[in-house]
């Protein structure tokens, strides 16, 4: 069930840092790395920081954008080092782990994306992710090094997974059905933009911040395949409407 | 009450370690830093890796034995990365870090105490422990890099200071606004049915479930009231296309 679970590091400058990730995932029992463009790797410092951990370097999927990072999931959850304009659903990292184990022990596939050493995740990156977790920290010396902020997830998935075994097997499920993917989420939300556009509800030059809002509302409510289909068949007859085709109208 | 709680480095080999466990334990607000015979120290790696947490490095104390190192503690935890023949009180990081805290509110010294990075603490030192901590990990590839160690029980040190100051552990901030009252969904629900009729996705002669679907989709959301009105406006310009009326489109 852990290898449902992805760490997906973004942008990384310094390979010794992978290295050190990659050691603490396995450490704690997870094992798919994902790379977006790092600045080095592979690297002997990777390697060294890795110190037996090579399988999960080896392993390791280098891709060019976190859209593609994130293809076949259903739950992202982003890291973010500090308070944030955006408002956003925020994890502590037990809920994240909590969370992480839950979703995953169901089959969804999750990833838990990091950003850059100083800069962390961009505005609209974690706006890919449906949570944030912010790793408690002395507010005059925040920022963890990449690797131990790794390290505090894991950790934290581990512990959750331990809970998860040793609790009494749950039947449940049946409930939802499959949730959409990230990627047919990243569908909806442009087709939902350009809907928007469509019927002047949303101005492409004063976009303000709609979209995060609603990608946020969205976000939260584990849509799950059949309900995606509406929504498209909702945004579907709505253009239809708006550029004046043929729709199904009777009237 | 942190400033009670010191870390004990025992026979370090890398500097590095040191330095990674001096911006951990900076990062989750833990200053005292205990080295008993490091193999190399002050050295330029361990500044490296503390990475701005220097004042965590200048103010170690360096000394000669274990029993130097716990003057004046009267509560020593200390990592066992295994089973040991010998039987102790164990405790999981979580206990640990709730146990630290609490004795260190009442005033008492508290030192956790980590090993080498190859052979972790001998049972001599363990013995001088009175309690044992494990990290849990992975059976096949259980030895953590001191720093994560390091970082692991400081952030739960961390989590229970957090909980005993009574401060959530992760940043509340104006997360979800005042939520959407029962009588503001039906209002919705009702909108939403009459503009699909209006677009035509909806037939009211046979309804099928659709409504009874999305009924269950935004009803899992806790739709707040900003979100609310958000969605109520995008009924209502999706309506006036609908109904051929003037609405804000431009082209």
């Amino acid at each position: 069930m852990l290898q449902n679970i992805r760490v997906v590091l973004v942008n990384t400058s310094h390979p010794g840092n992978i290295g050190g990730a990659a050691r603490a995932m396995k450490n704690m029992g997870l094992s798919r790395l994902v790379l977006v463009q790092p600045l080095d790797f592979p690297a002997a410092d990777a390697s060294a920081r890795a110190s037996g951990a090579d399988d999960v370097l080896d392993g390791a999927q280098v891709v060019g954008s976190l859209e593609e990072a994130l293809v076949g999931c259903s739950l992202a959850i982003g890291t973010s080092a500090r308070d944030r304009s955006l408002p956003w659903p925020m994890l502590d990292p037990r809920e994240c782990g909590a969370k992480a184990v839950e979703r995953a022990a169901t089959g969804e596939e999750i990833a838990l994306v990091f950003g850059r050493e100083h800069a962390g995740l961009t505005n609209d990156e974690l706006q890919r992710c449906h949570f944030h977790v912010h790793i408690p920290s002395n507010p005059d010396f925040s920022s963890l090094n990449l690797a131990a902020a790794v390290q505090v997830l894991a950790y934290e998935v581990r512990m959750a997974w331990l809970t998860e075994q040793g609790a009494p097997a749950k039947v449940e499920k049946a409930d939802a059905g499959e949730l959409a993917t990230l990627d047919e989420m990243e569908r909806f939300y442009d087709h939902l933009e350009k809907t928007l556009v469509d019927i002047a509800f949303l101005d492409p030059e004063k976009p303000k911040h709609l979209m995060a809002r609603l990608r946020r509302l969205y976000g939260r409510s584990a849509v799950d395949r059949s309900e995606m289909s509406i929504l498209r068949g909702i945004l579907t007859e709505t253009q239809k409407v708006a550029r004046g085709e043929p729709h199904k109208r009777k009237d």
